[in-house]
């Protein structure tokens, strides 16, 4: 039996996920001022810390089984001519992935993670959302179960990813209709669209959320999103449910996110922004989404892979935290 | 026989030291391209992984002896009340260095590096650089030496870090002498010294630049700095000289540093700027040196805390450019 049949049911099992651990995180808390620093000279490797010891219920955890999820789809508005890269890229990235030769494979591997490929109906892409919805009902929930199943519950660190031509027109449309403005705010250049591209590309973000904006998130991520990012939102509320810390990826991962928190305003709290993408518009989603990103480096490539790069920063958080002498323990004077 | 007797000679070893090899940059490119990404769209990591290539000599380089070196001193200015810790923490620390219970030995560990901690004279504070410099000419190169000595020549990336109660007094001094401005534009709060030490402290640089100001970066390195800070410089410039790229760490160790290319402005073209951090003044420091830092995550700990977990960027850069596979190699469209 799935864990939901419909959008009310992911809705309801949001609504009803529990938060993070309050002895953990005073303890946690308690612990990160015993330590052998001056108060706050951590930073946010501190908050990091703290946050991850609540989700994990333990005032002293370990990360030891980072998982990455990569999920791949393809997108009818391709068609018109939206993308500098030719659909079939999709597939054969996959391919990619699965010989160990993308980004994300050595990424992964430097991070002792786990990383599993899913390819969602390669072969029948989403339909054109300038003229309908992009996904049913049903077929959204295929696609949200996919990444629900897809989570490893043994894992500590979640990083959702994805590779889709024509997805950064998907995701900018999913943000209009969110959080609103015009196109042009949304619409970025995604792997390096030209200006008769873009122009295109703007035009279909209009049209589509002229068409199916002012609606729940789920429902807008049927109208306007795609397979790939339906499964990365079933995967980050899978991981919520079950206290999961999530690093969220780049734009097209936030706009999936985005969906789940338009519904259920507590659904992105075991979330963190992995890394700001130098796609346009990410700096004004992650603003909109109230999330500050732990990386900036110029990156945008998807697969997940700003996030890979940012559990490394997440695992020197935990290890300094947990590995760390106290000041009584090191005899040293606390100031 | 030591690598140079005096400053001139550090400065002609300096002058002397070869740059990264044109060939290798020129193949790194052509690989660069080549990779399954669309062009630029692992930003910074590209240049990250170019720039390395140059320095290693091959376009598709390996890190795997990364090197953390912190040098620990004592500094006479302490006794001013410049700190909001007293000068026996920097014994204690050195313990817990030692020990493995200090914030840099979780991340040495978590990145992999070998760490070497090299406490210089503690009982033999430098002297008060307010009232005469803080260090002879002879005092200086010794400290240099150490450094010098203690990178480990197999070592294919190299942190410097820091333990010195007073320093950041030192580094603003240093910061203030060779790039102008006020003492109160470089001063900040170290480990978070009061309002009342906050106001001796300013008082102190100003003092100290008065005194010693004007003079060629290693002689001001020797009046203004501690043996800390010439242990890094000298760390830094034996990397120069074999071609072993570096990562900076915070303000401390930047104006460490910033001495070296005050004399031989090519000296730091083997450096990359870790972090920035939350110690007031890195910024400005960093910019007067003409480097981006790779991280902003409010780190101000020293010990060449921040340094280390950008090695996890570096590593990531030179995972994808050296572990991705071609678009031939993948059968992938390149657009």
């Amino acid at each position: 039996m799935p864990a939901f049949n419909d959008f009310d049911g992911l809705r309801a099992l949001l609504a009803a996920a529990p938060g993070p651990d309050t002895d953990a995180l005073a303890g946690a808390e308690g612990r990160n001022q015993q330590l052998t620093k001056p108060p706050g000279a951590l930073g946010r490797l501190e908050d990091i810390a703290i946050w991850y010891a609540g989700w994990r219920r333990t005032d002293r955890p370990r990360i030891s089984q980072p998982q990455i999820l990569v999920f791949a789809g393809n997108h009818g508005v391709t068609a018109q001519g939206v993308s500098a890269f030719p659909a079939e890229v999709t597939a054969q990235m996959v391919l990619n992935f699965e010989a160990g030769g993308a980004a994300i494979n050595q990424l992964a591997k430097a991070a002792g993670a786990q990383l599993n490929v899913h390819a969602l109906d390669l072969e029948t892409p989403t339909r054109d959302f300038t003229k309908e919805p992009a996904m049913d009902q049903t077929a959204c929930i295929a696609a949200l179960l996919t990444g629900w199943n897809a989570v490893n519950s043994a894992t500590d660190l979640l990083v959702v990813g994805e590779m889709g031509i024509g997805n950064t027109t998907s995701a900018a449309a999913l943000a209009c209709a969110l959080f609103g403005g015009e196109a042009a705010d949304w619409a970025g250049r995604g792997t390096g669209v030209d200006d008769a591209g873009y122009t295109i590309k703007t035009r279909v973000i209009a049209d589509g959320v002229a068409r199916h904006g002012g609606q729940a998130g789920l429902e807008t991520l049927a109208c306007l999103g795609g397979r790939e990012l339906a499964a990365m939102a079933g995967a980050i509320a899978r991981a919520r449910v079950e206290r999961i810390p999530v690093i969220l990826d780049g734009f097209i991962c936030s706009a999936a996110a985005a969906c789940l928190a338009k519904d259920v305003p507590s659904a992105l709290d075991h979330a963190l922004a992995g890394h700001l993408s130098a796609e346009g518009a990410h700096a004004r989603l992650l603003q909109s989404m109230g999330k500050e990103p732990l990386l900036s480096l110029g990156m945008r490539l998807g697969e997940g892979s700003g996030a890979a790069l940012a559990i490394q920063i997440v695992k020197g958080a935990i290890a300094c935290h947990s590995g760390m002498a106290t000041f009584a323990e090191a005899g040293v004077s606390a100031g």
